[in-house]
């Protein structure tokens, strides 16, 4: 690397800085962004100027907020939504949802396809993913939409680095590779996460959760997941499938779980696992176990709801066992925060307590005192809303170069 | 931060890089720096002069190597092992180890101190520290030798962030802070790290595990210890405790651990538990098992080599303890290498089949195949030496300032 690119380095890190900035907190001040960027009034004025010209930012003036005591009306710079779009596809058992985002990361528009999931391979995945994409882009998205950047959300085990899924429960085939293909024929980057990956990110790119330190996201449902944000972006692990709190232990020989293992912390939490030991408790429709829906899940609450002893204690064990993951969370992570989302929520008023009880008992004060635990609303599109950003991410990461800056020409 | 400061900021980092480097890699020719740092040769020229008018590098020539076909000795770059001096402490039940160590990170000299530190508070643990090191930097270090950082290794939990000592077997009191004190006194870096920290800086500052991507280094010993190595630095925890491994959970309800909490790792596989559990097996010294020397410890060792079957499922429990814990870190972090260290290994040969088989058994082969596990060997002064390399680090990054480069004058 030679002077001038290491310059220029520093100009791009500071452009996406100054679009990420944008993207989290919305239309700001060029005053505002020189102090929270850390940058002088002059080089946010350069920047400002040469995005402005690539068609990435724009002022957005007037309206009534005004500086104090001047009276001018106060010029922001705000994203401009059609500057680029991200599609964002969600893969899960026979469903697959394509979803448009702009450039701010709001969702455009989504569609939902019903397919067979699981006797899919390599080929017919990307086949399938292929033809869909191209026929969605072809109605949605004109020459004036440039999509550039593409995000694929799996529920099971991925690896980012090389852009396959390692393992899905909508998939029986494994070690699927997608990236590759999807990237060559659309020209864009493209990203595999796990979902509970993409919710985190999703929460972390909340303004109110933005820069607040390191912390891991919990994702209660179906599955168990979890995102670590670590230095203020998500940790994907040095083989690209970190953070699988679901199959971290409770006990070494306890029930199995869906990945064939014993005693995962999901095979106790689950929204399977929980419908499985309510059945036994409880009059429930005798339905499979394994895929319950988010009404029949709502029945276990409402008899907790009514106050069935046998449903409380489930829920509370439940917490329990949650408590003894994050505990070994807490010991290994330190981090700040620990926020707990996805569907499985609904029953979270039933377990907090003993979640909280029991990090308590585990871990002497000094490790676990201060900590934060929460719980997040959960959106049925965080999913979505995280692929669409992290694609954006990595666009501006990998493909965007900002034009040189006019007075060094 | 203007743009002068932004370029500032830029020559800082690369001089850093540029002195890490040296310290992990011994003396290097300017060629390959600028290879191994990507950086332009001119830019290696510039910095390596201005390092060298600053007194901290210094070109070591001739010698046998010749560049190959031009016979011209090769002028290599290494540090100046007199630039400064960094002092670590180290802090154990009943002893005060004070280590001088030159700027390339090696040892000078130690010194043993003997002092009861059970009942030492605040105030007067930092009054023994500040003569200690006084007297100490006297006789050893004249006006030639400045010192320009300490690092002080504390058995138990610390918190780096505010510089002080959670709570150590070491001493009764909690939360007692140490660098204040010591930056005031002495006016240079101070930082206070946990000894498996200390290892495991150490351990990623040797040129074999240098940039080998992310790593966990487990040390067994009297109690457990952990450091984490995330992006090639030290990974200290939003609070500046994490890496507890030893206090991560193998049953809620499991023996005590030294603590006060149940279940702990290092309740089953600390030096102590060992002796505990050993003592009602096999005719051994009844000392107090809460702190068996080393000697004692061998002593178990040796009925294992010996082929006593008691002992022998004593250390395969253990291993099964530690691969429980290590599945756990694995579907959480999913580094890449995984080291074991400590005065522990001394018996890994009897634990590391059930230390692999358990982790194989409890995590699909996805999550876990391909992850280095491997035991390094066990010097006593590692502690010291990473004592001495993080103060050395600390004291670049915030107090060195480069000259300015001659020809922007």
């Amino acid at each position: 690397m030679n002077k001038i690119s290491e310059l220029e380095q520093t100009r791009h890190n500071s452009c996406r800085a100054l679009l990420h900035h944008l993207r989290v907190n919305g239309a700001t001040a060029r005053i505002d962004l020189a102090g929270r960027l850390n940058l002088s009034a002059t080089t946010v004025t350069e920047l400002t100027a040469s995005l402005i010209s690539a068609g990435l930012v724009r002022e957005v003036g007037g309206g009534a907020t005004k500086t104090a005591g001047r009276g001018r009306p106060k010029v922001l710079i705000d994203l401009v939504p059609a500057a680029g779009y991200s599609v964002a596809v969600k893969l899960t058992l026979n469903q697959i949802d394509i979803v448009l985002g702009d450039y701010t990361g709001s969702i455009v528009l989504s569609r939902t396809y019903k397919v067979g999931t699981l006797k899919l391979d390599q080929a017919s995945l990307n086949a399938l993913l292929i033809e869909r994409l191209e026929k969605f882009l072809q109605q949605e998205c004109g020459p004036d939409h440039p999509v550039i950047g593409i995000g694929i959300a799996v529920q099971g085990v991925v690896d980012t680095l090389r852009g396959s899924i390692v393992w899905s429960y909508a998939i029986s085939a494994r070690n699927i590779a997608v990236a590759p293909a999807l990237r060559e024929k659309f020209g864009c980057p493209v990203i595999v996460l796990n979902d509970a990956n993409c919710i985190a990110l999703a929460i972390q790119q909340d303004s109110e959760f933005n820069n607040s330190g390191d912390m891991a996201v919990i994702m209660l449902g179906y599955g168990v997941g979890m995102g670590l944000i670590i230095n203020n972006a998500l940790y994907i692990g040095a083989r690209g499938a970190a953070a699988e709190f679901g199959h971290t232990k409770y006990q070494p020989d306890g029930p199995i779980c869906q990945c064939g293992k014993r005693g995962c912390i999901e095979a106790y939490i689950g929204d399977y696992a929980l419908y499985r030991d309510a059945m036994r408790l409880v009059d429930l429709p005798q339905v499979d176990f394994h895929h319950p829906s988010d009404r029949e899940m709502m029945k276990i609450c409402d008899y907790a709801s009514s106050g069935e002893t046998k449903i409380r204690q489930l829920f509370e064990h439940a917490g329990r066992v949650l408590g003894f993951g994050i505990a070994n969370l807490i010991a290994l992570f330190g981090p700040q925060r620990i926020l707990i989302t996805g569907s499985g929520i609904r029953a979270f008023d039933f377990m907090q307590q003993a979640v909280r009880k029991t990090v308590d008992d585990l871990l002497v004060a000094e490790l676990c005192q201060g900590i934060d635990i929460q719980a997040v609303p959960w959106h049925d599109d965080l999913t979505e809303i995280g692929a669409i950003k992290s694609a954006l991410l990595l666009w501006e990461e990998q493909e965007f170069v900002p034009p040189p800056a006019a007075k060094r020409q």
